[in-house]
């Protein structure tokens, strides 16, 4: 993505604010981003439910690229609200 | 569940807010769902309790199913108001 | 308890709110629940104290059978206000 | 103390909510307690100070006999406002 | 940068209080940092979003050159509102 | 002090709440107290700062002698407003 | 400079409250501390920023003399406005 990416540099994490309907299902949604090329691990906490909606927290570890997650998360019906968090280098300074 | 699952990536932990009525008894209710297939652990904590129903918090880990857990709860009387976390990927990431 | 309880899984933790006199004391009453079968181990706060009874958060770790537990707990005076958490599984998820 | 008392199942840990006058001084206290048959460790830590008095939070740790404690206590000028905690069991589980 | 610096004094860690408009993106400007010579690890996180605007708390790690970080940073678009933080030394204190 | 202060029991910690002018200055008051006999660390804190007088939270571990502590304390200037903590035993349980 | 210090006490850590005008900058203030002789490791906080001024927390870890750490502060512009917190012994207790 950046033009200048170092060798060994990638992004290690990416928290996202997500608004999703209730279909696909919260572990669906949760088991489609872990099936993703590069995901490592996913966590997907429900922050608000609505009659319609949900608003999730999603963290995603790995060896990640933002356009694909966000592409595909609004493939299955998401909206990005906010990119909340993103760890980035050589290694985790978490 | 999702259909492009790729190898290793499976469902770690569910957390879920359940109501049930008193019977079964809370330990009960973490003794069946301690013994499904693929459960690992489980912590079920009272949020509140009333003249006829508990509200839960269920903590499950293993190798997890969500909607043979959902049925099972379903079987037993209790009712999933809300999934609030799910834990997916090739690695937990708590 | 449960019918269908798998091989391995077993009750590791049950917290409980209880209610008291104040005879037997708080230690002895911790004394007597270190003494059941299975119990390895107690922790009895203190939460409230009135003129004629104690409220406690009872802590109990083992190889535990809540039904056992609460009959003791009645024999000595006690009444079970609330199962607050149990924790059930192949491994402690604690 | 327990009749039942099971080989192996003993008192870890005690903590107190105690009254004394300021003399002997709380480094004398807990000097004493410390010299206790039994008593490995001991933490008194001052809650409240009055004009007469002193209102202490004692922790101790060891192969515990609480009347003991407590009739030592009680012959040194103080006074046990109520038991907050005990640990009890085959091993801590604190 | 200091004149004085003794030979393996240097600077660890810097924590940045950063305004930036929407483009280029939280994830393309964490990438960027990442990007750059010495630097081994970035966090970036959202603190406030505007129609416009965006404030970011970002933390870089490894052997930092603070002018060289804010140079890019106002290349980029961004301004840095303040320096929150500095870690210097032969070793990291934190 | 404790005449019956079995062999070795101890005073491993003592939290002090004391009050001096502002000279001796604090780091001064802290290196004196550091070199004591017995002492093996030393942590003073400014709890509060006046025209006059400082008043400090003072953490002294090492094998302590609370009667020295306070004489030399008062030597330098400094007057004990309460003794917060002590810690005494066989083990230090912190 | 405590006349009667032991063999092996010292100051382990220091942490200052200082107000400075903004130039020298943040990183170059922290940067000169951290080149000192006997400073190990520097961390500088920005507690408050004005117009003409920022109050910084400083914390200085090594083997410290705290005139000579003083007197560098005043040399750059700086006002030691107290002394937070001294640690001082044969080792380390923080």
């Amino acid at each position: 993505m950046a033009e200048e990416a170092s060798e060994g540099s990638r992004i290690w994490r990416i928290v996202l604010d997500v608004l999703k309907p209730h279909d696909p299902s919260l572990p669906e949604f949760a088991e489609k981003l872990g099936a993703m090329e590069g995901v490592e691990g996913v966590d997907v906490a429900l922050l608000e439910i609505d009659k319609e909606t949900e608003t999730l927290k999603i963290t995603v570890d790995g060896e990640l690229d933002y356009s694909k997650i966000r592409s595909k998360i609004e493939e299955w019906g998401g909206v990005v609200h906010s990119v909340d968090e993103v760890v980035v280098g050589q290694k985790s300074i978490r």
